[in-house]
């Protein structure tokens, strides 16, 4: 197999955690295409920077290497054209981008504070000291501290998906009748979210909620196959 | 002309300022699609009753009268499948759903408690009066309490954009290089904003500053020949 693809883990070397790298894991599944994992850590860096990147997920394709789940997105749908398309057209490609801004704000920062504290439990004590510093300077307080009052943040998260929701209630997808890259981008952060946190950022009468199962049995169950909690 | 649209008015005929009629406005100019106006005031619910709506825009074209922004751009684009598309292919409309309801919600329920007192200002009594109640009730308070701290709110609902800013930093408009009705879509509550209220809801050196400008230029100035506010 010529493909290869950077992926963020901890301790678990099966436990792929990134919302980007599922982004990206989603996206090669819709185009039939397959990718070893290089697994990656947030202190190797030293491995990715001949990719010119300091970030995962960074996919080699043969003699290719290309960084960033939105420009692996438009590298696959414009290399491999004759299969399944993650936009639908070019204006679906140009709506993306709008879309992918929202899944990083709405959905991605939205849901970080009720997670990540859970995720700290599951790095190496060098990945968790450099994940610790690096997040707590961003928050100003302790990952724990931050994470404390989910319960009391969860309200204002879900409320701030309604387009989606509201979406959602006329269409099976955010692609329309079936998946396309649009939805991957909101599933991405939910994977992640599941792959390290028992917390349940969804009432299980959500729209979304349907929608996130429909995904997880996506392409054979692949992310409802990989290590996560029941959500 | 066969074609006509019934669209929200005041005291002044010409100042049309309902958000969805100037999507439907807009998405008509893209097609190179002319209607007629039909002045219609909020209490003039007979008037459209027979096209099974109490709410503009409704477009009569021939013998099919069509309700709802959403419901007459997918009609627009199926009907007139030869001229300039909307949405940029079927990816791009089933995207372009979610984005619709971000822009009610982001955009014009984000913009309306700051502009809803400059509004009844341009009614007619008997619709200043339904107006008012209407409205009144669903914030609980005053359209004048409404929109008194304005001046506070602003930079909430600046902060709240911030996915369409991102965007228009690395292309001009949502739709691409070229407008399409992702663009028209956010742009209506904008206009809507810019006929009835002097409020300036954006700062000069804003991204989203110039794509309005930019979207006031199209169509031979469409948008900016209409009567507005210098915002």
């Amino acid at each position: 197999m010529t493909r290869k693809l950077f992926e963020l883990c901890g301790t678990d070397e099966t436990r792929v955690f990134s919302p980007f790298c599922w982004r990206t894991r989603m996206a090669l599944a819709h185009k039939g295409l397959d990718a070893e994992t290089i697994p990656w850590r947030f202190t190797q860096k030293d491995a990715i920077a001949p990719h010119r990147s300091d970030k995962v997920p960074v996919l080699i394709d043969g003699d290719k290497s290309v960084a960033d789940s939105w420009t692996i997105a438009n590298y696959l749908e414009d290399t491999y054209p004759d299969r399944p398309s993650l936009f639908g057209g070019e204006g679906g490609r140009a709506m993306g981008r709008m879309l992918n801004w929202w899944g990083d704000m709405a959905v991605l920062a939205g849901m970080f504070p009720m997670i990540v504290a859970d995720i700290a439990g599951h790095l190496d004590p060098v990945d968790e000291d450099y994940f610790r510093k690096t997040r707590e300077a961003r928050f100003g307080k302790s990952l724990e501290a931050v994470s404390a009052d989910r319960d009391g943040k969860v309200d204002a998260f879900r409320k701030a998906l309604d387009p989606l929701r509201l979406t959602l209630k006329t269409q099976p997808y955010l692609g329309g009748e079936a998946p396309n890259y649009a939805d991957y981008i909101v599933f991405g952060p939910f994977q992640w979210a599941r792959v390290v946190s028992p917390f349940k950022l969804l009432k299980q009468d959500d729209p979304i909620y349907a929608w996130r199962e429909r995904l997880l049995d996506a392409f054979d169950g692949m992310a409802r196959k990989s290590p996560g909690f029941e959500v």
